[in-house]
């Protein structure tokens, strides 16, 4: 049990064995979640905000029981600024969704946590992705957000219908909600900031002699000031089993995938700069694709890598490791990672958005076999703190959740984790919202 | 006295007539800083912290008394990462020593308010100015702080040491204290992202015959795609300012002020879509420079707008709006603000961080004519209300400081005033930090 709720588990189970709430809500409106809430807060019962249950570290368990407000039929696109390149969303939109529905604006929602999230649960969870080495991770994407705390109040973290694109007015609300994986209140819309779509996009795959190779082409991209959207590492293992479930066939080598967004002349430049850096570092020649369709074959390798991981063992189950160091400890890090899955006889092949410095193990293994679950846990606890000792961090995207409440702990020292316990009994002194998470 | 504290003044007479602290220390350590808060904690003493005096909302005159905390001589830069873009100052670092300091290491930071402030000031106040449009404010920019609480505690908002890029480990205290000005904490340390300074820069200037035409050519340069690092709006009246002032021959017109950063290549492409755009928006052919020192003339004209503004009316004080809207209702709220100005006679030259949607009203005006200073100051706060009602902000980047705090109170509503209230008594019990500010 100790080790289910250290894993989560909660993306294939959902409410499963383990911690499923007493009651399921689904709300229709604001005002409802807030009557909704109002009740909860004077029977003292738990809060679990629920958005599309992808979240990979069992923010949606129940552990104390309790009512799950599922938010999914709230699923209104709101006032699409076209000038203003900004939108309001209620939590039931996804990330696919919205950029279906802008399709026509000339406009869209670039931050892409590959699985098709609900918004406002990207907001929960300060999510990130493929492409926040460009466009920034949900902290600098979200203007505003409606909040439905414990007891009922409604609040707008940035004033009711705001949306600048900066302001000084007062404590930053909105980003003391980014991140607090329901634990404060539930987000009842999102205002996002969008971005023009691209005029042409570009993507290429290149293959190196060591994992040094791949992490110094893509400093020394960042530093030559190339705007690149995305720039993917996969480890050989990764690659490996992404050739088995796709029938690729990738070098099995250190690999990044890229993709450059801009008119067609910056990307000829964008392009020739990053050819030659990592021409310079030993990679091989890019393999690049221009139409969507060869790109979308391209980088299907990189989208289907968790299910790829999966697939190496069948009936098996996976979680995600999520570390984020500063680009400098990158090498030591992977490389000693990988000698320790390696001497611990355990799968876990690499990908990570090396471009921020973050990189997932997927760890594959059978929920049976007590002995090899136990190593999984001991594993994911000594890369954290080889992280949180080179600068890092325990979480670059997926949360603290249940998991790693230890973890940030360490990671924040005592003192910081006080004045999260201050803030946290303020906005929530019952302890209501989605309890036994993050602190 | 009420004016007086409404409009601050605080950059001119630094403690002077009104607001004088009761001591003023020089801590040199975060450990003196510690201990001497432990001291105003035990005798219930006001802590008034003091970066360089720039703020412009009344920040540091010390209202109830008190001790005020100059941080200068705590200057070090530390830990400069080239590899990972990042550095970490002490609050007696200003925006200039810091880029001096780093001239050797092809990085640099760019948020730039004009003012040659400390770092941990323009933290403190989520600062921003010219270049956000491109790099981002100060939120976007603070990685970690390093803060001392009202009781002598010290705390690492993201954890002693982290410099990642992105985090998703708990609640983000970094962004709770970035804007904070000085009532939550003393920021004794701000670890900042650095970039790498552009292969090569070029300015410009255009002249439009209506404001309506300038921010048209700004919305649709952002819509283009172009990475523009600066685009300023001037009014006639600011550009005539600066013509007297500095000697030059701009047009009288509303006027863009650009600058561009990139690889030659791709400076000349942003170049062409930018002028293609304001030829198609009726603005004049492009006045433009390259070189540093004939960049430099092209923009002291903008650089030097407030100097500008005073010298309309020798012996005169000057007060700066700061209201932020969304881009779209940028014509309406300029075209309103003039002629609410011609109507009521007063000196109000504009200068705006257009791709923000943020714009400054640099009010010149008679601190002894009563008559005047009470027309500014209704002046002042009917321009904020006109912001508010088109989605908008009080404050852009200056911050609430003394005079906006029933402004900030409009503007976010009664139950997002009231969980800051919240945050500010769990951090700050005894309220000794920068009382009567913000809140
Ligand atoms: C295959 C796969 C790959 C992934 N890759 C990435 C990646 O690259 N980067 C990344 O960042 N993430 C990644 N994720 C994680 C995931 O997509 C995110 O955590 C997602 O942001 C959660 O959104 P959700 O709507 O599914 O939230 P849920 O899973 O429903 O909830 C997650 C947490 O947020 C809270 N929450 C949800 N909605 C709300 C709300 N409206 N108000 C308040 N709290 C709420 C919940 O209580 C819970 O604590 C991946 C997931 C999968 C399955
Ligand atoms: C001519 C001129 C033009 C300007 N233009 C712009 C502009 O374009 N954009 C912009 O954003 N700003 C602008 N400013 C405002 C100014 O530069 C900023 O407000 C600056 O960020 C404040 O920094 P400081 O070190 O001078 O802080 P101070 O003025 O000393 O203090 C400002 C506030 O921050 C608090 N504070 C200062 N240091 C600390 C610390 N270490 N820890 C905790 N609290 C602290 C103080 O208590 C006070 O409340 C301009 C100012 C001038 C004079």
């Amino acid at each position: 049990e100790t080790l289910t709720s250290f894993f989560g588990w909660n993306r294939e189970i959902n409410f499963g064995n383990c911690c499923p709430p007493d009651v399921v809500v689904w709300p229709r409106s604001v005002e409802e979640v807030s009557a909704l809430a109002k009740i909860c807060h004077h029977h003292c019962l738990p809060i679990i905000p629920f958005g599309t249950g992808t979240g990979l570290e069992g923010g949606v368990g129940a552990v104390e029981g309790g009512v799950c407000f599922s938010l999914r039929n709230m699923d209104r696109v709101l006032d699409v600024h076209q000038e203003d390149f900004d939108v309001t969303v209620e939590p039931g939109v996804t990330r696919k969704a919205l950029n279906s529905y802008l399709r026509d604006t000339g406009l869209w929602f670039p931050v892409d946590p590959g699985a098709d999230a609900s918004l406002c649960g990207m907001a929960a969870t300060s999510a990130s992705g493929t492409n926040a080495v460009r466009y920034g991770t949900m902290r600098e994407n979200v203007l505003n957000l409606e909040v439905v705390l414990a007891d009922g109040t409604i609040i707008h973290t940035a004033g009711r219908g705001r949306r600048t694109r900066k302001t000084s007015a007062g404590y930053n609300l909105t980003n003391l909600f980014v991140g607090s994986e329901g634990t404060l209140g539930l987000i009842t819309k999102t205002t996002l900031r969008l971005y023009g779509v691209p005029e042409a996009m570009v993507s290429a795959v290149c293959t190196f002699p060591s994992v040094q190779a791949a992490v110094d082409s893509t400093v020394q991209v960042l530093q030559a000031g190339v705007p690149i959207a995305r720039i993917e590492f996969l480890d050989d293992v990764m690659i490996d089993a992404c050739n088995r479930f796709n029938s690729l066939s990738y070098p099995v080598a250190p690999t990044l995938f890229l993709e450059f967004h801009g008119s067609e002349k910056s990307l000829e430049e964008q392009v020739t700069v990053t050819e030659e850096i990592t021409r310079d570092n030993s990679g091989s020649d890019f393999n690049w694709a221009r139409d969507a369709e060869t790109r979308g074959r391209l980088w299907k390798a990189r989208h289907d890598a968790w299910y790829a991981a999966l697939a190496l063992r069948p009936g098996c189950k996976a979680y995600s490791t999520d570390v984020c160091v500063p680009l400098s400890h990158l090498p030591q890090i992977i490389v000693e990672t990988k000698e320790d899955l390696v001497l611990n006889r355990l799968t876990g092949p690499i990908a990570g958005h090396v471009g921020d410095g973050n990189f997932h193990c997927i760890m594959v293994m059978d929920p049976n076999d007590q002995d090899e679950v136990t190593r999984v846990q001991e594993f994911t606890e000594r890369l954290a703190r080889r992280a949180l000792a080179l600068d890092g961090t325990c979480t670059g995207e997926h949360g603290v959740g249940l998991g790693k409440r230890a973890l940030l702990r360490e990671e924040m020292g005592p003192m910081a984790i006080e004045v999260m316990q201050g803030l946290k009994a303020t906005l929530d002194p019952k302890n209501l919202m989605n309890p036994g998470k993050v602190l």
